[in-house]
């Protein structure tokens, strides 16, 4: 994620019809957001005599936060990459049988490797959940909403980062591959999904316990 | 939304111990990512041969989908700028009781106030689905997981409003206008999240069957 651009210019380079940024981008967009949402949580509870007792725990989990945060700046990046360098491939002379066969074989090597980032960013979603469940059942009951918000926000993460690795398997030539990276995402998504809803239920009744 | 600030600003500001910009301002952001990646599907579609047809409709479709990304910028400002009056509102004098009294009806405008944003963060996304569900139908077919992704951000920046419309009603004196808001906002969810998971399903079994 180039952290330099102005908003005004993600949002135009988004909306463009240039491929990169795309979905995939924002699936790692939506983890930094969650991870940055989660880290104020634990700001606006360091620091606070009501939860003095929580304290330690709270500044060790900003720091975990903070590293999931660049992970995610970092995902946002190779997504780019990884889907820039399909597009390259197919660029590729397709002449003559040895160009096509080039050709083939490295449209495949990128696609399966813009499949990868996706599945990485599902992988990262996966680890900082259970820290958003800490964050709801100790952090700053008045930020209970923004912890809940960061929980939303992974299940978007995850959801956006899995159809990106169904449409870059659907284009796959080896379909055994793309079958094994596709039962790998279920399972993952259906983790995530279910550990997600629950969370979020529970902030809504929590918040309306309030 | 201040879109003049760079990336790293927006998020050391949502990561900091400063209340705004918290989960009512990503809410709105969610929005305003979802418009721009549904604006990059009718762009990768317009001018494709294969998509003539739809052309026009792709067009007039970019058009509107740039009105709703500026309403959520919009919404990102407005959102910063109740929950600002609502801080304020806390910090009146409360020594003598006329102050108090002054203080409470303050406070409590102020609240309503700030869950009047995410009520129209969630109208504005009740808008936005059924042209996502036109771009899944007749988009650009290689940009369908960016379109599903597009709704999966959409329902996040719903439930993201959810949440703060619950936690401002949590905190209001006048339980009677909690009571309407609050069943007003439970409606709209359930619409929202039908829609939107039966149009994230569709795309996930388009996507395997291409």
């Amino acid at each position: 994620m180039n952290l330099t651009k102005t908003l005004q210019e993600y949002f135009d380079e988004l909306s463009s019809n240039s491929p990169t940024p795309g979905g995939g981008n924002v699936a790692a967009m939506c983890g930094a957001l969650s991870a940055s949402l989660s880290m104020m949580v634990c700001n606006l509870t360091i620091g606070k005599k009501k939860y003095a007792d929580v304290e330690p725990e709270m500044i060790k989990l900003k720091d975990q936060l903070e590293g999931y945060q660049k992970k995610f700046f970092e995902l946002g990046t190779k997504d780019n990459e990884a889907f820039d360098k399909v597009m390259e491939a197919f660029k590729l002379p397709k002449e003559t049988d040895s160009e096509k066969e080039l050709r083939t074989a490295k449209i495949e090597e990128a696609t399966i490797g813009a499949a990868e980032v996706p599945e990485d960013v599902m992988q990262v979603c996966s680890e900082i959940l259970p820290m958003l469940k800490t964050i709801i059942e100790k952090g700053n009951k008045n930020s209970l909403s923004d912890a809940g918000v960061a929980v939303s926000l992974i299940a978007t993460a995850a959801e956006s980062a899995y159809l990106n690795v169904m449409i870059n398997c659907a284009s796959l030539g080896n379909q055994t591959i793309a079958a094994e990276i596709k039962k790998r995402a279920d399972i993952r998504m259906d983790e995530i999904s279910q550990t997600s809803e629950y969370l979020v239920e529970r902030v809504v009744k929590a918040v309306q316990q309030q």
